[in-house]
């Protein structure tokens, strides 16, 4: 080939320029030493996660120091998540402000009704949900431990319903989960609360409806003390979530839905810190006087579930 | 648009096929959720960062339960690493088995020389170098506890030189470290060896000369119990490095090299699960008779390091 003067250098004793300024072969050995045993899954995803790193790596040109950050700030997660029993999930949070527990929620949810009634928008769990929650009575409150100070009580009601044939579901989990006025959840703040505080469980009546005792949520910060507050702060972004109030809506014959709602008076609304807002999640709080247990604020908000196995327009 | 009869679609009533399954506008807004006091290398680091994890969500269609695994295994890394007293770094060996590390090295030490002698090769630090390694006289053994079962004694001998003008470098500093004939490091087997067994640093002489006595290594299987074998077992990969000596090389003067020697007759050499061999690091172990304190192999290797500042011909 260097003889026949079709590559000029070449012909010229130079070496070709390089088309890549890196090794070409290297990232499709990595992903090829994958062996026969594979499933076909772990090797799609596994795959696209080893071309990704490699992707990035090169594009930004990482140095070895930021990788050494990297590995360091990686450790610090499980070491947080290790040092505090398991309770403070630092990783998921990590996930949150990067978006991508928003995105994996959007690919788990999408469906698009073919019916009148659109199924309620998922957002996130987020890491303060617990299996735990006990039931309680329709009509009851969800503050254990009374309503704490600046704390506005708050009457919530609706209907759980079908999306394909608009009734009522019957039977259907509504289990509820929320901060403090503080801004806490039970287990960041066992001084002030028992566990279980602001949360509950409650099953709907006959005709789908659910009714209970909350609080007007609150907007809170995320923590300012660990590895997530590190790279907030690296991104020059606020550490605000708007308040919210987090709803895992279920059924045996449902597709589940884990969403959260929104005052539509908050004002982190449009820069919440973990992009989980979405405008049907949006909602009023109402002015309610004459209530028997002191609410002064009423929120109804009805939930739209689907059928099992139900795909939807897409 | 609709009535004009350009999208058939939307003349017909029908809504245009989005041109991206998912919201077009999220990862930008993730990105540019970032503010102005964010530094332009973080800006563009993380900025890259954010568009590849979501990218690979995307593509992948990553499920709830996949990226939840990915949380758990992210928060096992950290946790092995807190319980083990800072000393097994799995964070560490996961990047390396990803090809991570030898990426990061090829990007950081990609050196063209423009004169007759090319720089020795770099390859990844790994995870089990040290900063407390010992000097050692000229000539001297690394085996601190003596010769192992199975261990062939090497003499391993070179010269240090500067790659523009080919003369020695005096006082360069040669430290080399290696596992046992177990395949163990010496913080990884107490119970055979003493710290810094195998471990030491060397200062060449007058005519940039260094000797000291070490084994033939030995290749080992990275660590079957815990998070590096589960990803290496998912990917169906085995979890052997080809026998290797590692050294870092340094003087005030010239850009360190560190890297690792590979026996040529190792049945690894193309398959190394770390991705860290490169032809001129595979080395010929000659045999030595007559040697006054017993090896009997021999190895020379020539460093070749370039003056600091100097980039080549990129």
């Amino acid at each position: 080939m260097a003889t026949n003067g079709v590559n000029g250098h070449a012909a010229e004793g130079a070496p070709p320029k390089p088309s890549h300024r890196f090794d070409p072969d290297f990232t499709r050995n990595v992903v090829e030493n994958m062996g026969p045993a594979t499933t076909e899954r772990n090797r799609f995803v596994l795959g696209a996660l080893v071309k990704h790193i490699h992707d990035f790596t090169r594009e930004v040109e990482l140095t070895m120091d930021e990788w050494m950050e990297g590995v360091k700030f990686v450790n610090q997660l499980g070491e947080i998540y290790t040092k505090s029993n398991h309770t403070r999930n630092e990783t998921h949070r990590i996930c949150d402000i990067l978006g991508l527990e928003s995105l994996v929620d959007e690919i788990a949810h999408k469906i698009i009704a073919e019916g009148d009634i659109d199924p309620t928008s998922s957002s996130i769990l987020g890491p303060f949900w617990s299996p735990n929650a006990p039931f309680r009575e329709l009509g009851e409150s969800i503050m254990q431990d009374g309503v704490p100070p600046k704390g506005q009580v708050t009457k919530m009601h609706g209907v759980i319903r079908d999306i394909i044939t608009g009734q009522p579901i019957p039977g259907a989990v509504f289990d509820i989960w929320q901060a403090s006025a503080n801004g806490k959840y039970d287990f960041q703040d066992p001084e002030n609360q028992t566990p279980n505080n602001l949360r509950g469980k409650f099953r709907a009546d006959a005709n789908g409806r659910y009714e209970l005792y909350c609080l007007h949520p609150t907007a809170y910060s995320l923590p300012r003390d660990g590895p997530s507050w590190q790279l907030l702060t690296m991104m020059d972004r606020h550490p605000m979530r708007p308040a919210h109030i987090h709803i895992m809506v279920t059924h045996p014959e449902f597709q589940g839905c884990t969403t959260q709602l929104y005052p539509n008076t908050d004002e982190w609304l449009t820069t919440d810190t973990v992009f989980a807002v979405k405008p049907d999640l949006v909602v009023d709080f109402k002015p309610l006087t004459g209530d028997a247990k002191g609410a002064t604020l009423e929120l109804e908000y009805n939930v739209n579930l689907a059928p099992k196995g139900y795909k939807g327009k897409l």
